[in-house]
């Protein structure tokens, strides 16, 4: 029996322009109502899961930075700021990346886009600096090692008391890889990368948050 | 014809309990694609009506600590902290008040919850710091004087070059009253308060989003 539910945002509860569903809001509630304990997992910011968790009046805490920071009635910071900062610095003076607008609200990663086609350039810079780089989709962040999906659902796993045949993650993209691990349940709405397509039990028959809505509300059968 | 409504959130367009009303999300955007600029105004801060703006797909600017904020592709900041962080110190010192979460992303405003009935202590003292404190029936706010929903509606008039009886404004509460000025079209969720009632040209039939989402359905009886 499925007892927790660790979903992304971007792209699984939204549509292909960001736009929250209320198909997928709706089944959160619902599931949440039946006893579920639903989590959200984003590269975003802490006052942006803020919002999430006060307007969808979820009651478990929610992940920002991609698990490096976590909101209930508190905020806690997992990881440092020190090393992303660094390296978005020298990417900043190289001129290969510009930040983004969330920068401001961020704890323990950098956000950037990427100036003209310097992805591998990039990449190739992060060994120097003991970081990684991930892409939501939406964005490009830099994070700490460890500082991923799979953090927060550990993290989440432990405090539950949970085995990972009760857990189910949902996810769409590159950076949702880390909470596909051994023994959950994976599933994922019909827009998700081939890579994550693979990995999952379960592919969904609609696209974005209609796809996982459709999860959502078939929690039984996983 | 309305061409611009501007709404409250917290009562307005959600629940009793603070989560977002689908219907009223859904009328929304309705009217966006209708070509009526849509617009929200709050005591929160600029990261929630980030997400707000990003996760609605909202496409007008949004106003933040009760008007003196404001965010499109980039922030402006229309008032200083100097005076209600003092008051706000002051408050802390005197143990009349504690902070609330939101504080740490606040750029010119306070937000404080009065420790037991000390309201009517608090009001007297705001005269010596020239201040305003407001009620959004969620939280009590410290402001500059003449930073209020009103200073934002007049921004948006002035901006988008609007006459009074070309705009809507929708609240609930007492810090929605500045904007509820003469001319424009006033609407009021069924769970408003009296002297928001008695203002209104029109009172929903239903209360919070329901009520709201009905307002925004029948834009062209306004």
């Amino acid at each position: 029996m499925i007892k927790l539910v660790l979903s992304d945002i971007d792209g699984t509860i939204t549509d292909s322009r960001r736009v929250l569903s209320s198909s997928a809001s709706e089944q959160i509630r619902k599931a949440q109502d039946a006893g579920v304990i639903v989590s959200l997992v984003s590269g975003n910011v802490i006052p942006v899961m803020y919002t999430f968790r006060t307007y969808l009046g979820m009651k478990a805490p929610l992940f920002a930075e991609n698990g490096g920071a976590m909101i209930d009635d508190n905020i806690t910071q997992f990881f440092s700021m020190d090393r992303p900062r660094a390296f978005f610095r020298d990417l900043e003076k190289s001129r290969l990346a510009k930040g983004i607008m969330t920068n401001q609200w961020r704890l323990c990663s950098m956000g950037f886009e990427p100036v003209g086609p310097v992805e591998q350039e990039i990449l190739q810079l992060t060994a120097r600096y003991n970081v990684e780089i991930t892409n939501s989709g939406f964005s490009w962040h830099i994070l700490n090692v460890g500082q991923n999906k799979g953090f927060a659902l550990h993290y989440l796993m432990e405090r539950y008391d949970l085995r990972p045949d009760e857990v189910l993650v949902i996810g769409d993209n590159f950076n949702d890889i880390p909470m596909f691990i051994e023994g959950v349940r994976k599933a994922v709405p019909a827009n998700a990368e081939e890579e994550l397509k693979k990995r999952a039990d379960y592919i969904a028959r609609s696209g974005y948050g209609d796809g996982s809505a459709e999860i959502l509300s078939s929690l039984e059968s996983f």
